[in-house]
């Protein structure tokens, strides 16, 4: 294959700075769509005992797109090893795999892990979602919070675990906490305010004990939001770091020429 | 129509500064309330056996009410198309139409969807909100983080969906994970911490996912409350309303004496 | 009554800065709690039967003290209308009143409405609560957004009423959606991310719209949550409004005596 | 015991700045964790069946390198009575207990609530997790607005004991609200939007009243977290370390020169 040739391949593939390039983005995240759609629709009963043909041929063709846009990573980039056992390379080629594995062992495809597989490629969407800048900026505050959010949860679990046991000891296996890890359960899903109800203390002390799980994850949630909110703010004010070498003032706005505070000319 | 009389009319519909005007808004405003009301107590079947007759006298009050603004709307506008094909123009033509369906198809004026149509009412009252200024500052802080909301509710059905085919896979049918989409819905309704119960996790592992699930959706929260406050917090600073008279920057920073973008003194 | 007398009277019951008037309102504090928590156990069958008579007991101590309480209130004011008048009074009067209709009307008594007013003097406890600094603080930061938070609501509502016809119309009577009100409360329950489960959809498209309304729901709760913490902040950060009279500076600290920037005494 | 060896030892469990002292805090995690865990599985009656005689073993293992960590540390300082009698000498002393008890009591070991005290050593974790800062700084924060939250709650839960009496008025025994501390029970359970859905109201009035308590939830929960977001946000601004040297204030103002107490230059 000519350098040449490859080159180009590469810069359709991996850029999306040509009008070839988006194309193939756009090609991509569309297939993406109909590949996740149509694993969806196949898991619904009634739906692959009408349909299931035409999902079946659906999902042939995009396989098939997924190969031949596989082995044009491969073959493009110039150290195709680095693109094989990167994370993107390990989902693109597990997410093709399922259909020859269905050719190849006509029962074992049927298992649903294997089919479920075609669905990771949902993380490339997350790839291509990349060039929009919002969400880099997200991910940014999240990482930079990421220490103090881990040392909360972890707060919160050790609570789970205590507040599980106790739960467990009052209200025993006749309310349906049978034994701790359901307890423990139980308070994840209470003070996290989700409260399903499939289990549900029935003591007058359980119950008092619950009321206090869910006012304390009520008001609790006020720290991971806390801390996110603080990082928000700090990224978003702390934009330029210029002094103005007249009268040494800082804090100047993002795109300031001159010093508010002086008149100087910033850039000089 | 003389071109007093219409002019007349466009200041009492579409004003609020005369008292006429304001008179017109509160009656509006009254009678949309009214026929929101009739329809939701017409859907009740206690109450529709016994007061159907009165319900639908209302109803044909505001109806007439309602065709004859529609109309004025019509004829005090210079350009009787904008209005017409306009959002509030169908939405008015839209909610007065139902009970002269009811007239002209006795049998097809029962149907829901287009006695429901009436309720397209409310969407009036939001348009007479907009003399309210809050909601101005709401919608403005609101519509400025809204391309980083998306991104955010796009990770998170992402997110819904890988998770939504693993407790598929790790649950079952057995235990109401009948297929892909209803895992996805529940997964949906763990993560936003609203929890209904009709469908919960049964095996270890499947309680042990939901758990995760759920300290990802009591976590995650954070992101959009702190984006909006950061952006709340931006509005409420920027307060400096000065323009520069020489270049027309505006968005000056609080105290500044000179113009950040071309230097000229503000206070002269 | 002496002037001298009732000039006491009011410092001890109006007021917190004598001792007598520190011991009247714990005094007072306790014979609420005490009463509140008598009246919750009274509508517990179990224990009414086997303690009734001690609670009856312990009720009419509690009654003919804040039958006192209410006498001597009345003597130690000057205007006594504009008490019996006032929010407080009439909470005072009616929380004592059940007793006597006991008393009075044996078989009226037994109403739980009129027992339940006894409960009505919780609301004291917030009036004694005004004394800590901090509840002012909370409730004026409150008072300063609740524009804001009722346009936000009202635009909350609005959406239910839509969401709830809407969700009426896709999945009718036979899903548990009987009739538009019990669709709104239905999409209240849910938008609020509550959740209880009692009424949950069942078609596909009903889950779909569902899923739609609790990720709405997720992301909106970020709006009052903004507009509270930037009340705050903007609380917590303007407390001096002194600017120094040498060199201009201000937002100086709470309690600077100072300049931060030049050295000079600001209270000279 | 020479003081040298009991220096040594002091050192090895107290701290965690020797290569010793390391070693000894990751085994100590790595035991309370199996500890938990062994717990946990006990109370699975399929897992206790099978495997009992292993975790029974297991315990004895932890629960001996326990004791002789809690007569190390008795030993190694010099007042062996502040640490005995301190938080974690107790939390030491009875998270070791339950196998002598079972030992001596065979009959009595098999109690939930005894067996249950091994689970107080996760309070342990807690303590090794003070070496990580973050958790100094979420805790600081905390603790500033622990008045205002207290406040708060307070202030939630005089609300529940209203809703809740008007909810039991309102509905009744027989949708469920049997007595008035279920009720304030439920309202706990539905205004910070936990929703189990085991009690649900049935009336028209009843779910009007819920929908108000749900939106109110919905609505105030944006306290806490605007509290303690103006905390957070407080504490990474206040970022001027420097105290004066004349008077000791510090928290001075980011570009403080002179004291905000006793105008001393801060630069010389």
């Amino acid at each position: 294959m000519s350098g040449n040739f490859r080159k180009k391949l590469h810069e359709i593939i991996y850029e999306a700075d040509t009008p070839a390039g988006k194309l193939f983005d756009v090609v991509l995240l569309l297939l993406i769509l109909i590949s996740v759609v149509t694993v969806m629709l196949e898991s619904v009963a009634s739906i692959a005992a009408v349909y299931g043909e035409e999902l079946n041929i659906i999902e042939w063709i995009v396989t098939i797109f997924f190969t031949i846009e596989y082995i044009a990573r491969i073959a493009s980039v110039k150290k195709p090893a680095a693109y094989i056992f990167s994370f993107y390379g390990v989902i693109d080629l597990l997410s093709t795999l399922p259909k020859y594995v269905d050719l190849l062992f006509p029962g074992l495809g049927f298992l649903l892990s294997i089919r479920a597989l075609r669905l990771l490629r949902v993380f490339r969407i997350l790839k291509l979602m990349h060039f929009v800048g919002a969400s880099n900026q997200l991910l940014t505050a999240l990482s930079k919070s990421r220490i103090k959010i881990a040392v909360f949860l972890f707060g919160v679990i050790i609570l789970c675990v205590i507040m599980g046991t106790l739960m467990y000891i009052i209200e025993g296996p006749e309310s349906g906490f049978v034994n701790i890890p359901i307890s423990i359960y139980w308070t994840i899903v209470t003070l996290t305010t989700v409260g399903f109800g499939d289990i549900t203390p029935v003591t007058p002390f359980g119950q008092f004990m619950s009321a206090v799980i869910m006012i304390l994850g009520y008001g609790i949630i006020a720290v991971p939001t806390g801390l996110v909110t603080a990082q928000f703010m700090q990224d978003s004010t702390q934009k330029s770091t210029q002094v103005c070498r007249v009268c040494n003032a800082d804090h100047h706005k993002d795109k300031a020429k001159y010093c508010y505070n002086c008149g100087n000319n910033l850039n000089k």
